[in-house]
């Protein structure tokens, strides 16, 4: 393995091709430690992985160059550390405990090294912060950068917290960050000066999911669960349809952090909107049995009612239906 | 979810744009039964599988359009199939039970429906063929149909046979194909009128792991096992690398069927080449200590012999080195 990224001869970037697939997965496991609970690591056919209480929780999400980063709004470091902070976020949403990435990276030819060794490193970085490790991968040529990981979990002698065990009467409450990636990604896609406002730019390039306190809600007895992808009231319509109840969130409730209302005074936004339905910070959000029960960390916003009656919407704001879009879509715009 | 994938009013195919990412997933996972091993199956933030003896195996690999399949080639079923085969191979190459696979699936918005719906088809059909079940998945919009899996695997409490354990004096054996799909391969590139060699092309379209062979192989004490992806060499290459040993393959030992020696009579081609340096039949093939206690279903092919000492090549054919290429390289040609 070369330790530099450029070719002596000519001066310029080295690509992918010029040093192939198992350069640059030698680049990446190079002088990585991998944490007691990895049994085998990167290099063999599969990775092993302990599972403490002989149960994994597995999670898996696919971002692709154009659609869900940019290597002009962000750097190879922040794409790795947003592609296994979205998917440490679902295991964090089942209460568990990460325990092991895998990566797979299919990227053009003349993909430089240096691009492809940004990616690594900022997956190592997210991974580690998410208290693991990434443990195998695979890298393919493609004719567009695809970045596909997978996340498993150790639930730690807990019972999963599911989608589906909201009651009516539950309070709802969340932990991380509400509309912070929206605000980033208006200010991205907008043509004012961004200046002072590189909190939220940042917030959208690289979330920061608060992965202990789904082990903390999961612990604290929280009927459901889930990390906020597609935005607040999308993600609630999930825990809604899952559970057969309705979710009234209480908008007085929601404290507007001064980066998001900052950022929504100079784009002339409401920024109420983008903590309802912005999607990306990968906050998690869940229900509770009652209010003195909640954990530390977690924000009371509101309170799970009977909806078994298969009335829509399922999530209203202030007892009333959200008139805004509720968030993200895969295939919208098409 | 509609049971039809054409558009009533105008008669043509709907696209996955048309129907939305959450209704190919409500597609793909209708009607299916998880096993018993499956704790939480898809729907929520993560899938939870047993891992019954405390440890997991997991593997991923990803699959792109015009460089791992050819939709002109090969059905979304047989697709589907291949892209399960090939990560469920890497599970059974540890010497374990294949107990859940992930399935990221990136597809451009105008993918007719009734692709993903093959493509899920040919997956779970697989998945069921590798004792095991789709647990999971993703599905996102991208420019190019790319496939990422991820196989988990038990092993059942037994040690995962690695890469690294073979020892001068174990016979070298494989279970499974070789070279069918080289040939398949030729066939499809070429332009000789393929009739009567249907058996190799679709060896080539969908490969037949022995994937209870794996667990054979692990119960007899194999010491080192991997699975031939990239060709029977170039994979061997990676034993004798991880165990710092030279192998030595007896070609003579080497039957080879009478569908690949026939394919190679049509295209002008050695057939030992296809059988030697040909990838993607995903046989299993390792090293035991002795061959009485090599497993039913398993060939002896060759000897491990003493290679400490860093020489070049550590794979030799009857003594020599193979003038051939060693196989498959994912950033070739370019």
């Amino acid at each position: 393995m070369d330790d530099t990224v450029t070719d002596s001869s000519t001066g310029s970037e080295r690509t992918v091709a010029q040093v192939g697939e198992f350069d640059v997965i030698a680049r990446a496991v190079a002088d990585r430690v991998q944490p007691p609970s990895t049994i085998v690591g990167p290099g063999d056919d599969a990775a092993v992985v302990a599972a403490s209480d002989g149960r994994i929780a597995a999670s898996t999400d696919m971002l692709v160059h154009g659609r869900h980063f940019r290597l002009d709004w962000s750097s190879p470091i922040q794409i790795g550390r947003k592609s296994i902070a979205q998917n440490g976020a679902d295991i964090a949403a089942m209460g568990a405990q990460c325990s092991g990435f895998l990566v797979s990276l299919g990227c053009p030819a003349d993909t430089p090294v240096s691009v492809t060794d940004g990616l690594n490193e900022g997956m190592w970085l997210e991974a580690v912060a998410a208290g693991s490790a990434i443990v195998g991968g695979d890298v393919v040529q493609s004719p567009e950068l695809v970045i596909s990981i997978t996340a498993l979990g150790d639930l730690q002698g807990r019972a999963p917290v599911l989608r589906s065990g909201a009651r009516a009467g539950d309070v709802i409450a969340y932990a991380g960050r509400l509309g912070w990636s929206a605000a980033g990604l208006a200010l991205l896609l907008g043509d004012r000066d961004r200046t002072g406002h590189d909190a939220v730019v940042d917030a959208h390039r690289v979330p920061v999911p608060p992965y202990r306190a789904g082990i903390d809600a999961a612990e604290a007895g929280a009927t459901s669960l889930t990390d906020v992808s597609d935005g607040l009231l999308a993600d609630l319509g999930h825990i809604a349809d899952a559970s057969g109840v309705l979710l009234d969130v209480d908008p007085d409730l929601l404290d507007i952090p001064v980066e998001v209302r900052s950022a929504a005074t100079l784009m002339g936004h409401d920024p109420l909107d983008w903590v309802l339905t912005g999607g990306e910070d990968h906050a998690l959000v869940g229900t509770f049995p009652d209010t003195a029960g909640v954990p530390r960390g977690w924000t009371v916003i509101g309170r799970v009612q009977h909806g078994g009656d298969g009335q829509s919407p399922r999530v209203t704001v202030g007892g009333r239906p959200h008139s805004g879009r509720s968030g993200w879509s895969s295939f919208e715009g098409e």
